[in-house]
């Protein structure tokens, strides 16, 4: 099975819009910063994160048809409600002002939460991808000085501690989310 | 189909109780303000606001009424995690402590995570009719000098930028409230 | 019914790890503090601590068995979500930075939202008695000059006025585990 060009567009479309949404958050609440200004700016975001995050959303979607079967059923709800999910614990990220115990023990229990009620066994897997290797394409990006997490939210080499927990739910959505569009060919 | 008196009393008084109680977190958090202490106060509210609320759900109920069947099944979880999630979010607005962007995003996210769980087509009409209406209402009180919104929470026309966020959640609430009382009968 | 040893090893020491994620994000957000430092800490605990809430754990399990048959079907996300959704609730009360009208409303209908995703009413009643029980034994603990809730999180006797809202939440929520548990049996 594989995702067709509509597909992937969709899912592109609408990791993008949670960054940017995400992003214009973090950047007012100045959890982050952008050091870099000379590519041209959408919102309060550099072109170029929205797409990373838009490319990282068609990612986990390819890698989750990869991983077997998905589950059919088609409800709009469970696409809007993973989606609003992953921006609801991004803005929680801004509003908690560090990434102390308590921010990301409710970021990493709000991930569970999500993953309860939306992942089966591959959706997981997707979400543990996502916390892996979504902190890793942050930590090059604070490294290579284009962007910098403010000085309680950076405990994580340089990054949010609570990182791995967003991206975890992104990765558990997004798979939801691609089950839903592949069911609905 | 109509809404029995004591359906309506029903309505007005879990308004009213859901009013009075995100309020007075408003009034403590100093979200809000109140301007005018020429008529009697209950907790912290004047009390014309819960029995505008009030009003206001008795109001979004019969709309729900009108808008087409409803759905079977009573259970009583429904009912009360419906209205938890809307003093919940209303107490998420007075802990936010502005209407930046951080905040806006996860009290609409928030909004459609509830619409999601609860709504039908009917409902998700009352919650929008609920974010428009709800807001404007409150600007008018806002003109009429009865109350203000601080510095930080007064983004939407002197309300706070996530007030439509809010009255949708409350609209979709009470749609679903009301088609568990319908199914009672 | 009887729990077996295991089951009530596997319940003190979802308790015990619970109570250490949560009470190191409140000691960090200075919302407790511990007086007397005489006895070993695990993370940011007195190793009591962790094990008053354990037995407290395994004595929520007990109640629910005998309060009556317990649901059948097992399914795992039902507990991680359960014991989640306490740890999140545990998190939101160091954040929240005090124990105002607002974060106990927050707290109190996440309580109910919980309750009304997993309770039955054996499961209720597991709520309501941990909601009295637990806050008495913390007003006993802050009553012996062991720890003390800061300032502007004491109202309920010298601790949080939202610490009933949480315990409900934890009584649910151990009730609902102890439910799946006997079901593998």
């Amino acid at each position: 099975m594989r995702l067709k060009p509509t597909e992937l567009l969709i899912l592109f479309a609408i990791g993008a819009a949670g960054a940017l949404i995400g992003d214009a958050g973090a950047v007012s609440a100045q959890t982050t910063r952008y050091l870099d200004h000379s590519v041209p700016f959408i919102w309060e975001s550099p072109i170029w994160f929205p797409a990373l995050v838009g490319l990282g959303t068609v990612s986990v979607g390819m890698l989750r048809i990869r991983l077997g079967p998905t589950r059919p059923g088609f409800d709009l709800r469970l696409g809007i409600g993973a989606w609003s999910a992953v921006v609801a614990i991004y803005s929680i990220t801004s509003l908690a002002g560090d990434d102390g115990t308590a921010s990301v023990a409710l970021v990493v229990t709000l991930g569970m939460i999500t993953a309860c009620f939306l992942a089966d066994v591959p959706g997981l897997i997707c979400g543990l991808a996502a916390a892996v290797v979504g902190p890793i394409a942050e930590i090059v990006i604070v490294e290579l000085d284009l962007s910098e997490y403010t000085a309680h939210n950076d405990s994580l080499f340089g990054v949010g501690l609570w990182l791995p927990g967003l991206y975890f739910a992104f990765g558990v959505a997004v798979a939801r989310i691609t089950e839903l569009m592949v069911d609905q060919e």
